[in-house]
């Protein structure tokens, strides 16, 4: 079906993932949110406590494509779940089972280290993509509703003394 | 306000923690999820690579309430967030600041660790809480679907050679 080679993203990767970063942004319009340089994505990804790691997909050596995840935790569960922050695929490398080899390699690595799933968030236009996880045989999660607190509020209650 | 002190979960808590978390699910009228055994949580907060951090609210060393909290990433931001998985407060200890300080401890150690915000997810139906978050200044996520792949599904792409 293809010939894309997925592997564990390095140090050397860098520039390449956040130009895939800078490209997944973009067709999530929400290029304005990132911040992200080389040197941050270098101190998360391969720094002295790793916070995330990092796959991509190959063509003759190029980078097409990436995965970003981290392991999360449920107490119901008592058990991991492994969170796939971002997967993107460039434009002109679509619809070849790219996409799909790296889902794949998460999942692998997440059933490997004991998660009972993995999960993530879709912007809720996105269609593509839609299709694609409901054709993996993915759910909506039903019932919950996210909430972050950021900025000014944030740093605020970091103050709290309680 | 009150006499609450917040500390840091040992292993000799564990047992007061399922207890707790047990609490929360019939709260959230979730207790048939509730898996979780003592030894999983164990392995999961104490083990040889822990995935999440518990904090412990305690009235005369009585534990009444807990947070459960792992850190994320963004790529975007290329920072880490702290995602708050858990959050509770014994029925009878409540509206007494005890869920306050254990909400600010956890921003306090998110803000130490360079996190530029925290995220958690609710149940829509669970005003206390929403009215809790929203005091807080914090703000729904929009626009995003969670989803999730689990069970058969799950297990059959972990095996796809791709």
């Amino acid at each position: 079906m293809s010939d894309f080679r997925i592997d564990t993203a390095t140090d050397a990767d860098v520039p390449a993932l956040l130009r895939l970063i800078r490209g997944l942004a973009e067709y999530e319009r929400l290029s304005h949110l990132v911040v992200a340089t080389e040197e941050a994505l270098r101190a998360a990804l391969f720094g002295h406590r790793p916070v995330a790691e990092a796959i991509l997909a190959r063509v003759d050596g190029e980078v097409v494509g990436f995965a970003v995840f981290f392991p999360s935790f449920s107490t119901f569960a008592g058990r991991p779940n492994m969170y796939l922050e971002d997967l993107y695929v460039e434009p002109q490398w679509r619809r070849r089972g790219a996409g799909r080899k790296l889902f794949a390699h998460v999942a692998r690595v997440a059933a490997a280290r004991g998660c009972g799933q993995m999960s993530w968030s879709v912007l809720h236009w996105n269609e593509p993509a839609l299709n694609f996880y409901r054709g993996l045989g993915a759910a909506p999660v039903k019932d919950w509703v996210g909430y972050h607190l950021s900025g000014e509020s944030f740093r605020r209650l970091a103050k709290d003394e309680g």
